[in-house]
């Protein structure tokens, strides 16, 4: 078949350029871009330009934006159909966590059971990827001069922190971004036995900070922690805070009691269900506690994975994701704190919205006697599906099929992309997620990707291979016509 | 009067000597010395030292311990009398509150309505007494050759950490302590309106952290904080302590629900009462407000000063001092944390029992479904308590009296102190807590000690000659042949 043909000729290129291939990649975890922290960004998005040039980008240019600049590459080739290509450079912070190797020294260490992998904070969210498919392109144009589709590349500097100049970017580029058919996002995610993950989609998020004080309170300290003593006459804002959150889940912790949190949720349609059925099957908890990062527990436990699927998938949730206030460093001092902050997020499902689930959490805290509590909202992104029907994920499911890995298809992710923006009006694409390759603990110590895998596990290389494919296979769905143009 | 003049004589020689004296004092606020973070504490222990020889001591000591040095001295004069002075060298932390003068660089500035105020961390609490006394002491040595009374001194290093060293050295050292007669701590405790305040005892505490973790809860992530997109179906540490802690307290945080909490809380006796009716007289909530540092209101309110005080001084409380887990710096990380710690104190009131307290949080704890939840001690301190009639106070409060300022006796202080290894068996010492000289914000930023009152606020130089007389006092009432044996 033309296209295997085609594409074995880049595998083999890739195979012969493997070690100039993992040093780019090393080289863009070394340079550290983490946007929280405004460390690296300029840097960076310096040198995922020089990646652009370096994969063919006819076009490339550093936008700058309110925060951290967006690239902007082009590939134009004449072809029929143009991917969008999703990227983002920026990571999360590391904190005093406990790395086995340093977080931007991009060791390759083997590890039992996966192989010899890249360690470092970004590599497999998201500069693994993105590395690997700027060296998929750049084969793909050295082996046949061309690729069989236009490229539009978007690499931007915000995700980890919510994307604000993205929805800018969009609302004020509709003309670039109008003549891509499709969304990719390349994101290696096949579990460390092969089975290879596309995803359709991502739930949505509100992140914000609940900050009870004394001087939005009136009562307890107005400005600083005073003495511990004065317990005895003066309030507290950090037992306040206690009271407050104590009113927003079930005991256990794991059900939002905010009014109407669960209003619009939406259960999993038909073909929804469709997808879980068979997810089902391949589904394996106790790879994902590992993954996930030495749980031993999932709640409502492991025997019916269905329903924990379900859970996972199409539950929304309220989360702790940090709390501080008074003195919290080493020994004893005694003050009762002016102030306490907790930052929380929720995962929005569909058919929740953004702004309506940011505006319950504010009346709940009203309704419950806590107006003075203040919310400060940092982030939110909506929630975005795409048709396993649509080009690029028939594309792209055929592609990871290509390799003789089981597929799996979720329909919605558990995490959060700021995908809703290309998803909706005005644009409407198809977004899909996906890709060879193994990689795990996002956001967690020794975040790892694997370079050569072994007892089945895929490596770099074959993430190189499966983001070819995957353009090769998309170019042949459209080159046959495609959907009908409604489900492109 | 013969004590007049003997005293008058010594206080022209401080005046003489004034500047002299806050150089003095200046020099030990530079000398950091923060027990917690261990920083300084050997430097300051020789400084303390130098200074004890300064004063006049023929034998000093710096007594190794399992952690901060205690300084020791004698001055011995045959004397009748003995009064055993107890101070501390250390200081609490400074964090990244907002100081308007450096922490440790000892500046005095103009305070509207107090005059020149020494700012620094320890200023009040307690470096400047400490300074003052022993000047105090060189200061009569100058004029007079000996005192009137023999003098053990005593500073230790620890009382911000819980005095752990010192309860080893009242045990281990009963020789050297039983030829005390009395204890006196001198702490400036004047208002800013000239009222002075002798304090007879002071309230217990039990210093202690709850740890809520994944690992010891074997639900949630076990060993590091994980991706927060995990929370649809892995437990959460940080809802489960915000659930153990509403248990805790009473909807507004001001009573504590852990059972048996207040079961041996003992109401003021006749001669407690006594002393409330005469301080409601010329207690002023609205300065106090200042004082401990911009609160607008008071538990109560501020009506009944009567019920005010006595909550204040006779009620225990169960403060929250800090709390911290997860993500807590700049913008959006979104993790599920595995762990959140939360530190708290309990102050005991008579007749509450360190151990019994800490037992029954333990308990509340495991009855309310929390055994998992880690109970760290770090320090405790029973209560204290002495008579109105002893010795000590006697001679104190005349002390107080004969400078004209309005005298406030406390029959308990809200904060804590070390008394109790003084105070109970076997040394079975009365103890006083006073002297002229204001300051305030104790742990807090801003911490002042007034080096030149202005409008009825005294000045260092009166807390020095309040000390000079409270010397001459005792002895003229030990002279005298002070109490019944029993009641010294």
């Amino acid at each position: 078949m033309a296209i295997d043909h085609a594409c074995q000729k880049v595998y083999d290129y890739i195979d012969a350029h493997f070690a100039e291939h993992v040093a780019n990649f090393q080289e863009l975890i070394r340079q550290k871009s983490v946007s929280p922290l405004n460390l690296g960004m300029a840097e960076c998005a310096a040198l995922v330009e020089r990646r652009f040039r370096a994969a063919g980008c006819q076009k490339t240019e550093i936008i700058p934006t309110a925060i951290h600049p967006i690239v902007w590459g082009e590939i134009w080739n004449d072809a029929p159909a143009t991917m969008l290509v999703y990227f983002m450079y920026d990571t999360q912070p590391v904190e005093d966590e406990a790395w086995t190797s340093p977080p931007f020294a991009a060791e390759i260490v083997r590890r039992p059971g996966l192989g010899r992998c890249l360690i470092g904070r970004g590599a497999i969210n998201s500069k693994g990827p993105m590395s690997a498919f700027l060296d998929a392109v750049a084969s793909i144009r050295a082996v046949h001069g061309r690729l069989p589709v236009n490229l539009l590349l978007l690499a931007e500097g915000e995700e980890e922190m919510g994307s604000r100049s993205l929805q800018a970017f969009v609302r004020d580029n509709a003309d670039r971004l109008k003549r891509a058919d499709c969304l990719f996002m390349p994101l290696s995610d096949e579990d460390d036995c092969g089975t290879a993950k596309v995803t359709l989609g991502v739930k949505g998020i509100v992140y914000f900070e609940l900050e009870c004080s004394g001087a939005s309170w009136g009562r307890g300290p107005q400005a600083f922690d005073i003495h511990g003593s004065s317990k005895a006459i003066v309030d507290s804002p950090a037992w306040r805070l206690v009271r407050a959150l104590a009113t927003m889940t079930s005991e256990d912790g794991n059900r939002a009691l905010v009014e109407g949190f669960y209003d619009e949720v939406r259960p999993p349609d038909a073909r929804d269900r469709a997808l879980l059925d068979e997810l089902q099957l391949t589904f394996d908890p106790t790879k994902m506690m590992i993954e996930i990062g030495d749980v031993k527990e999932f709640i409502g436990g492991t025997a019916d994975r269905r329903a924990l699927l379900e859970r996972y998938l199409f539950q929304p949730t309220l989360n702790i994701d940090g709390i501080w206030g008074g003195y919290i460093h080493a020994g004893g001092k005694t003050v009762l704190p002016h102030k306490v902050t907790v930052k929380m997020d929720v995962r929005l499902v569909p058919d929740m919205d953004v702004d309506e689930t940011a505006g319950r959490v504010r009346r709940h805290l009203d309704r419950h006697g806590f107006p003075d509590i203040k919310m400060n909202r940092m982030h939110g992104y909506e929630w975005a599906k795409t048709s396993p029907d649509s080009d690029i994920a028939r594309a792209h499911i055929d592609a990871m099929k290509s390799f003789g890995h089981p597929v799996e298809v979720w329909p919605i992710a558990p995490g959060t992309g700021p995908w809703y923006l290309f998803c909706k009006m005005p644009l409407n694409l198809s977004c899909v997620i996906g890709g060879l390759g193994h990689g795990a603990r996002a956001h967690a110590p020794d975040e790892y990707f694997v370079i050569e895998g072994e007892g089945g596990v895929s490596g770099f290389g074959d993430c190189e291979k499966s983001y070819v494919r995957t353009i090769f296979e998309y170019a042949a769905v459209r080159a046959r016509g495609g959907r009908a143009a409604a489900g492109r």
